[in-house]
């Protein structure tokens, strides 16, 4: 059993995202980490565009990638994304690239928050959209690290007692 | 002197645009037609936000490119745009993508409508912007060939008489 | 029966791809057009990388797109694409971008050229790929069209002669 | 007296990069940062398809991106690009992008590393550029840090000793 959703995603790798040095363009990984968001955002039971519907869009405030292996046009690609952080003002994804031969070719994370589409001021996605939050606290990274923990303490905490 | 206005933009070329081939990949030239219709546009005494902030985009309906020579990243491109036909109903803007040594690279066309905001219905130009068509009706490509088609018939006209 | 080889690519519509008019931007309609006619050359039993393994380019010679209705991010959409044209110097294909709705919001076709990789000179299809080439002529749109307007000649023909 | 060599260059903001949140897409920012980058190098006396010509491909290993304030398409752009470290095996690029106004619109760094072209195998900047890594270690940022904590042990050491 995954301890956590992570969902995969498989990319249509287009000669359009390749560059002169024969692989794909650093930039496009950005691209296939939003097909993966949004495949997991589907995975988790939601959309998007539910997001701008309700009058709320959710910018990337921050991005991060590291390259460990190029990609070639004719590769098969999966993005495996996941919830890395759910706080109340900003989710952290996290994600990896692997190949058909289970290769890491890149990772990273985006950090977006919510904001309202008529000023972009930042709201409370938990307050935006309490059901999803709690979705997201369900399936991310970090419970069953913080539920590991948990049941470490309290077996220390039992052990002691006794 | 020019017949007709042309307006030139150079091109930031960037490794992005560029593909395994080596060369920049074909999609790329619409943007770069894009910058070029911008230039012209200002060129003619406005700005295309001028469109959206009076309630209306100007859609591409059709595009055409033909491709002669393939630019490589490091070249030196120019876009030289025109207005290839003004309409009441649509615009046709005429490109030449050209290097450093004068040779055309690409040259196409691109046709836009215009249409209301809300709900992407078809308006005329020449009913929404009066004033940036009758620019359009001096700058115009064809505009000389009519006056030179007059011209011809006039002269024909006065010897006939005569 | 379909009277020749059309193919469907589903594509991975991306928010990358829309722009500030809420819809996607004309020019990344070439890329789908790219990942339709991939689908293409692997449904007729090849691969684009099997040219340029044997020292062969095929890069765009001509695009034209008519765009008949706005896609959306969030809306399902697929390419069909078949072979149009298949000269000795040229291949054309055309595409359909069509919604699930069974809509069509774009037509258009690419030609493209053959050219060695070491010099960008152009070869003969025909020549460097002779299967390939027979197989395209097998699947391409007009041959039914030849064999109808044969059938329709040869029909006449004896019935002239008897 | 700027304290190490900072690029400034204006970026041709374009609708393609826009999204349909109205702002440019974050993943065109690192095509930005690209035009940053390599205006520097121009800056500093050289031009990155001298690698390329030499033999040798600088992918990028990592890039980080932090987006303070959206960018609209009319909005006029710079890139401020400096060397922020010069290693042997690795050099990191940093960035701001400011907006006419003198706000920053993001910041952020990419770290390239030097591979060969022909298998992608890592190798020293300093090795393969001797000149090109000296004229990095005088424009780069941390020279005059490293000047500095020189001379305050130099000044410690002085007065030690004295």
């Amino acid at each position: 059993m995954e301890p956590y959703l992570i969902s995969t995603k498989e990319i249509q790798v287009s000669y359009a995202d390749t560059d002169m040095m024969g692989v794909i363009y650093h930039a496009n990984y950005l691209k296939w980490f939003e097909l993966g968001r949004c495949q997991l955002v589907e995975d988790a039971g939601y959309h998007y565009l539910d997001m701008e519907e309700a009058g709320y869009y959710a910018p990337v405030y921050q991005v991060e990638v590291t390259y460990k292996k190029a990609v070639h046009y004719g590769d098969r690609v999966f993005v495996k994304t996941w919830v890395e952080e759910n706080q109340g003002l900003w989710t952290v994804y996290g994600y990896k690239v692997v190949n058909d031969s289970g290769e890491v070719c890149a990772e990273g994370h985006t950090k977006h928050i919510l904001v309202r589409k008529d000023n972009f001021k930042p709201v409370q996605f938990k307050k935006a959209f309490p059901e999803w939050f709690r979705r997201y606290e369900e399936i991310k990274k970090n419970r069953h690290k913080t539920y590991c923990l948990f049941f470490v303490w309290y077996y220390q905490f039992c052990s002691n007692a006794s």
